[in-house]
């Protein structure tokens, strides 16, 4: 393998800013939900940036992208990269694209070296990671990789009703049947949609995991009542349980730092009105922590605060899981791979958990896996305001050609 | 004055079920809001009973109805009574109405009885009480009373754009200028709306006074962020002020208890979303309590809190008072009139502050006034569940009766 190679910083920010005019927003970002015609306008860039580079494109049933670079010894698994290219309604121009565009930019600066590893090199496109059009996330990864059944994923359904199959003919992604995926080693690069990277003055996250999650729904009911007739010792006001509530769970997170997080996210009272005591309270609370064993502690205490909350309180209490995730560890020797190019590199580094979810996290099922951050200014994401440098953009997306090359070797 | 007059507990329950009938709902409640079809027929029911009983009908700009029993020297101003004929939509069946129609079957006494007052006897209807078509509550007793202006009153729109100048001439009661009330003493009768009566046991309220009132709204502003990425030290979540905002707006009602009412009824997240941390926090604030430098009191504690809070939690923080309404205390001799009947006809009673609104608090800003509550099954209100008994019904009129005649004597 060839450890002076760099890809061509320049070339990588002309293309994610070519990309970053589909779907481009008054505010600076993108929106590129998926399987719109923007997404469809971005998938055919990508096809056609892949194919100048000799890649054999191949899509399947879920509208997934692989663009190969062919081996020196092609009956071997490939090496897989790449990311996403929908984004968030009125997201950033980085997030996903930035790790397909990287994937481009890593094929380029081989075909330009005329470097052929032995293993191919396969960019993947997943197809709706976001899950703002349709839920759940990182359903084309998730088919992919043997999650979701197909049939559940070509059914899911946006607000106005379509469905992703029928998205996909109509943008004309609709391709071959599923087949389980061969891969030798798997690397994602991601912006780290987070703060931790720049508040401390590093380029490069070597991602050893993603965190464990748990989503809950639940509420408290009391009694509505008039707010000005109700003398206060006769009230069963449902919004005490929920203050209660918010800052049991912000107690949780704060007791598993630095890596546990803990969120109520959304609230509804009802009937929130200005003039009556709520009688309801609705919440949504979601756990995230790199180990299973501490996210039962957090489940744990979450139930104990309810109960004893909705009895000092004289509230009946409602708790739900609607989700969970768990928690995955990276591949020791990818993670190895990044980290050792990045010291190669010289850039300042350390190891972390991904807080969000990735595609690569479901691929780290079938093969082994790691994945590259880069910092995002102020941490800020799904959001139009959403930034990075050039120089961090390809200092990621020489971390990867590296770790890529030492796996494809 | 007749102390041996007492109204028939059958023809008013009956009438009031009549009259419920107009914009009755599925689960018993009616829905008869300001200006609607629903309240031109309670209005046109209510003008034939008192057309039947030989008053004078009389329709002001702003389509209050008052219907004059003539009394013995009808030079003399009148003895004021009646309350509101609209309801909240999925209301019940008492609130305001009660007041009018215990109006209707006491001059029907009066008439059965052949008895005339020295003063004549005015039974009013009120337009939009309620508030929940049109903007201010109270706007029709406010312009009759001069707290407002007909041209505001007329201008009030609902949220399709239609005012109530333009819905009282749809409806046929827009009336004739609107003339310095000439009052000599008023008396409302209402359902309770709260717990009080009915959990201690008693039938009357001896009503001394209305509540003051502060209404505020404000916010805190953090840094939205996703819920995955951000870890729990660099967040600064909005929903944490909320949240200890909430407790502190509870403890402030509690330390000017029983009296002191404190309510955070509404809230709002943004972006109210699971996986993000709330970076705004929206919430209103209504404060309640018969002395205003008791309010004072509340007003400072609640901007002490919301310093504090802000600056602990590093939020920004906004408060701004919307409304304020001062307190009431009524007629001495108005409300002794109430408490002799209610004592002559032997009924458990109290004395209360009303924690509600009502067109009386407008009406003693130019004659001596006073009010009556009967108890309401659970304090429910301003629900389809609103719950009266007969007896009940009767007492409260009874009263009212006896206070009326004593005051037109």
């Amino acid at each position: 393998m060839n450890t002076a190679l760099r890809v061509d910083q320049a070339r990588l920010w002309e293309s994610l800013m070519e990309m970053a005019r589909i779907g481009a927003t008054a505010n600076g970002g993108v929106t590129r939900l998926a399987l719109s015609d923007e997404d469809r306008a971005g998938r055919d860039l990508f096809v056609r940036w892949a194919r100048e580079l000799g890649c054999a494109v191949r899509v399947d049933a879920m509208g997934n992208i692989f663009a190969r670079y062919a081996g020196g010894d092609d009956a071997l698994a490939p090496v897989l990269t790449g990311s996403h290219g929908d984004s968030q309604p009125l997201g950033g121009r980085f997030d996903g694209i930035y790790g397909v565009l990287a994937g481009i930019e890593l094929l380029r600066t081989l075909q330009d070296a005329d470097v052929r590893p032995r293993r191919a090199v396969e960019v993947v496109n997943w197809t709706n990671e976001e899950g703002s059009r349709f839920a759940p996330a990182m359903i084309g990864s998730g088919v992919a990789c043997g999650v979701f059944d197909l049939e559940y994923g070509l059914s899911r359904t946006d607000r106005d009703g379509h469905t992703i199959g029928a998205e996909l003919a109509r943008i004309g992604y609709a391709g071959a049947p599923i087949q389980p995926l061969s891969v030798h080693a798997a690397f994602e690069l991601h912006i780290e949609q987070g703060p931790i990277l720049e508040a401390e003055g590093l380029t490069i996250g070597v991602v050893t995991g993603g965190q464990g999650q748990r989503w809950y729904e639940g509420h408290f009911s009391g009694q509505a009542a008039h707010a000005g007739t109700t003398p206060m010792e006769r009230r069963r006001d449902a919004s005490l349980g929920l203050a209660e509530l918010i800052l049991a769970v912000n107690e949780i997170g704060n007791a598993f730092a630095p890596d546990g997080r803990a969120t109520v996210g959304s609230v509804r009272l009802t009937p929130n009105s200005r003039n009556v005591v709520p009688g309801r309270a609705d919440f949504t609370i979601e756990f995230r922590h790199p180990e299973d064993a501490v996210l039962d502690r957090m489940d744990q205490r979450l139930h104990a605060a309810i109960t004893s909350i909705g009895q000092r309180r004289h509230l009946e209490a409602a708790l739900k899981q609607v989700f969970s995730y768990a928690p995955v560890a990276f591949d020791a020797h990818c993670v190895a791979l990044v980290q050792e190019a990045t010291e190669r590199l010289g850039y300042a580094h350390r190891r972390m958990i991904s807080g969000a979810g990735h595609d690569v996290l479901y691929v780290s099922g079938l093969a082994p896996a790691a994945m590259i951050f880069v910092p995002c200014v102020d941490g800020i994401s799904h959001n139009e305001a959403e930034e990075i440098s050039p120089q961090w953009a390809a200092a990621g997306a020489d971390v990867l050609l590296q770790a890529v090359l030492a796996a494809a070797a």
